[in-house]
């Protein structure tokens, strides 16, 4: 494996992850498949430190960490078998076929549906990623408890993506109607489908929160349809082949409408794999096939058809006021009993789609795999000696905090005070040399870390936390004084205290005064014996930071 | 053909046009493929006035107009040759893919490139439609002179469709940033690519518009990615075949994004044609795939990659303050020179997606074809006698046009005049039938055709005009007075005047006023030998009206 001879020239090449070839904030590549010459090949290469170092024949030198190498190197398996034991393992970022779901019968929910309360939803950065996993997994779950407003259906997805605008607007409200231009819109029962197969691309998540539901029937019905595809895989092989391979017309029409998609009933990606079921008998347009070819088409769509009504596969629930369903579009097929077109019964529903979802998941799970980082810092490295301190470093960080919430500070400085010395864990140069003559620049390499996963309120304090301090020794004397021992040797590494040009300079930049006030609770963090919280009781405080979305 | 027996049995019941099968407002069915049973056979057939009329053996009876049938209908061709004569044809809704493009090289703009002005596309819906047209057959087109307003490239994109939000916002500003999340936001070069490769479902369309651009470099260029994919096809087929069956991992990652998709650099449909490029070498993750695979794919990728970039292929242009380029992003790669990085340039960008555009399109193609409709009967049918009065019906409709616009009426109530008689056009009972002593109700005829096209506020007061003349008889004595003699007989076929309660009724709805409005140039517009200009001096007036889209 780390043979370089065993491996793709182009592909490692491409894979190159060195300053040059690679933008270090966002991670995108600096060049072009093209840029690459046409006959390029590896002129040397060494392995050392758990590194494969190869240098190219155009003179570039890359640096691969091996373990990063063994993992996305693929050394035999059948490619064209999607059910190979390394089809998992080839597409790993792949959420949209079956290979990352669960399929299920309604049996399944004996014990209940994936569920969470609204508040809990919005509080617990956990119960937040359970039910947008449920969502990714299984293709659905129900929040309780969401407010019965109006509009509210749009800020349940902008929880977690974006609304998808459509010609039903942004947000549709499903109560009978005089004049439907959708069966959805009368008091009729609805078969299982899925929504907008006109739509080109089709909106791949749906939401619907129940306003009202005062009326006789009028209940709710899912279908795994990827189960149901599976089942006529197994049952008539030939039959999902047909469907997958013939584009089915569909159409919507109204007076400011006119939309056309051909697209399979069942999706299969280019292994094979299902990836989307369009079904919906009303809006399927006029099939232009010779006769034979219809035939068989009809035969293996009503056997399809026939699969997804079987009761096993029906889940069937109520929706209550307050209740937000929000189900895979792509998937599931949705369906409602027929009610009293008298009785009230109000749902309003708009589109959203799955790739934000499963982003706005990813960021949550790399918060949780961020602060679990953080605190084996904080019970591991964190329990070692702080630069001849009286307290640990992890001691010292957090009676920071503590002083920094008993002071009042918003969040923000409480984690800046929290993490101050972040940079002190895992450098290359670790956290005692500093003492043997040697600035750490520990202020930048922890502001530059803490970058992925907090704002500029939480980082620059941070790395700005070392220069505060010769700040405050050029313009408050007595501020100098009272450094303890340590503090005073490492000012003479840190570059002593400021001129007046500096300090000046200093004083007018953005996050100068947090930088100062996380100073100051750092200088009176130093002492020994306190009674003070573990890392734990401010993860909640982390997480709420690190949720905060600037971009939405 | 039209011998039922060489149909295919369920193809034809699904197709069932009947109003039981079929809601007549917006064509849906009602009912699912799996509500008709398993033997399902034609009982009889007959064919008469131009329809095949069918008894089910489930005893429903359907009757299809044989030009339809013969339309819909596929004797013959091999279904899964996709350059078989009939595969237009059969897929005659299918926009997305390569059938319904047209591949260009930049030469083939030599004369100038798809543009119009902004000022032009709102007014005129011939110039909207050319643009749209354009975006269509050709992957873009450039609005010139559109405002250099902050946002207003969200009003572009409303003007044909839904903006599609994503993690760069509702709109995104390309321009140097100091702390770029992507390469857009520099002053770099960026070769040709298409965007968000990493979504899924992608957005289909973008939207560049020009605010500034004063900086040395900075100018765009397009490349027709299917029109590369095909030239891959025929010099290197199995490099080709390769791209289509390899799925590729696409990354983006920020601090609150991370976005995977997994497709193939040019996507097929189920017939093999090419639907879909992605192109982005920026944002490709890492293959896994054994390195034989690898190997080939890059060399496949890398030969595709080199047909991107071939001068014959890069349209370049440049864009000033004021255009708005519109492109296909699953189809046209874009790309941008470098700049001076201290000079000015601007755009803002938006993304949306094909489909609402093409249903824009469609809509005001439908407009046209009304409009000729209307045209057609007016210079037709319309020069026939009017029940015996001095002028023909097409010149009453058009003096009582030219009445209600002479009083100051709005257009929709000048439409109303123009139209209020279009139900004596085309009905099965004829024009003069009421003069025989039929009523033809071509009030609601007349309302109920228009309503494809035009709003209730042009249909209701049609709708009511016959109505509205027997209130007026009743609130009115000098009203029924002054009735000539055959609109007086006509009273007494319509019902005679109103009672007390029926014209209290009457005046209590929402369109009675303008009913009556309508009714009185009705009245008056009967003047032998007038100078009335024609049909097409109203069409700009009523293409305005079509063009109202009361859900956006």
């Amino acid at each position: 494996m780390s043979d370089p001879r065993a491996l793709s020239g182009y592909w490692l090449r491409d894979n190159c992850p060195c300053a040059e070839c690679r933008d270090a904030g966002n991670g995108q590549k600096l060049f072009q498949i093209t840029d690459l010459p046409a006959d390029l090949a590896v002129r040397e290469s060494t392995e050392q430190d758990g590194h494969l170092e190869v240098l190219w024949s155009d003179g570039h030198r890359s640096r691969y960490p091996l373990a990063r190498l063994a993992a996305d190197t693929v050394d035999n398996g059948d490619p064209d078998d999607p059910e190979g034991p390394s089809a998992a393992a080839r597409h790993p970022g792949d959420h949209r076929t079956e290979a990352a779901k669960r399929f299920w019968h309604a049996a399944d929910f004996a014990a209940g549906i994936p569920e969470a309360h609204w508040d809990a939803y919005l509080a617990d950065p956990a119960e937040r990623a359970a039910v947008l996993r449920a969502v990714r997994h299984l293709g659905f779950a129900v929040l309780r408890g969401v407010p019965t407003a109006d509009r509210q259906v749009l800020a349940v997805a902008r929880s977690f993506g974006h609304v998808r605008v459509t010609n039903y607007g942004e947000l549709f409200d499903v109560r009978v109607e005089p004049d439907p231009n959708n069966l959805a819109f009368t008091s009729a029962a609805i078969t299982p489908h899925t929504d907008n197969p006109y739509r080109d691309p089709v909106p791949t998540l749906q939401l619907l929160h129940c306003l009202e539901n005062a009326a006789e029937g009028g209940d709710s019905g899912l279908v795994d349809g990827f189960a149901a595809a599976d089942l006529l895989r197994t049952e008539a092989p030939e039959d999902f082949a047909l469907l997958t391979r013939t584009p089915v017309p569909f159409v919507f029409r109204d007076r400011t409408t006119e939309l056309h998609a051909e697209r399979p009933l069942i999706e299969t990606d280019a292994l094979g794999r299902i990836r989307e079921i369009r079904f919906n008998n009303r809006s399927i347009g006029t099939l232009r096939l010779p006769a034979a070819d219809l035939d068989a088409f009809y035969a293996a769509y009503r056997r399809f058809a026939a699969i997804t009504l079987r009761p096993e596969l029906l889940l069937a629930f109520r929706l209550d006021p307050g209740d937000c369903l929000v189900f895979d579009n792509t998937r599931l097929l949705h369906a409602r009993t027929a009610f009293d077109r008298d009785g009230r019964r109000h749902l309003q529903g708009c589109y959203a789609d799955l790739d934000s979802l499963i982003s706005t998941l990813a960021v949550l799970d790399r918060h949780t795999a961020a602060l679990d980082t953080l605190q084996d810092l904080f019970e591991g490295e964190g329990a070692a000696e702080y630069l001849g301190e009286k307290v640990t470093q992890a001691e010292h960080m957090l009676q920071a905090a503590v002083l920094a919430h008993r002071d009042g500070a918003p969040p923000h400085l409480v984690a800046a005070a929290l993490l101050h010395d972040v940079g002190h864990f895992h450098g290359t140069v670790t956290g005692s040399q500093p003492m043997a003559g040697t600035d750490n620049r520990h202020s930048h390499t922890g502001a530059d870390r803490l970058a992925r996963w907090f704002g500029p309120e939480v980082t620059e304090p941070i790395r700005l936390h070392v220069a505060a301090k010769r700040y405050l020794c050029a313009v408050e004397p007595e501020y100098r004084a009272g450094l303890s021992e340590a503090s005073e040797y490492t000012l003479q590494v840190q570059g002593g205290p400021m001129d007046a040009e500096e300090a000046a300079a200093f004083a007018a930049l953005p996050g100068a005064a947090d930088a100062v006030a996380v100073r100051r609770w750092d200088d009176l963090a130093k002492t020994a014996d306190a009674d003070t919280p573990g890392f734990a009781h401010f993860r909640p405080l982390l997480a709420g930071l690190l949720a905060a979305d600037p971009g939405r």
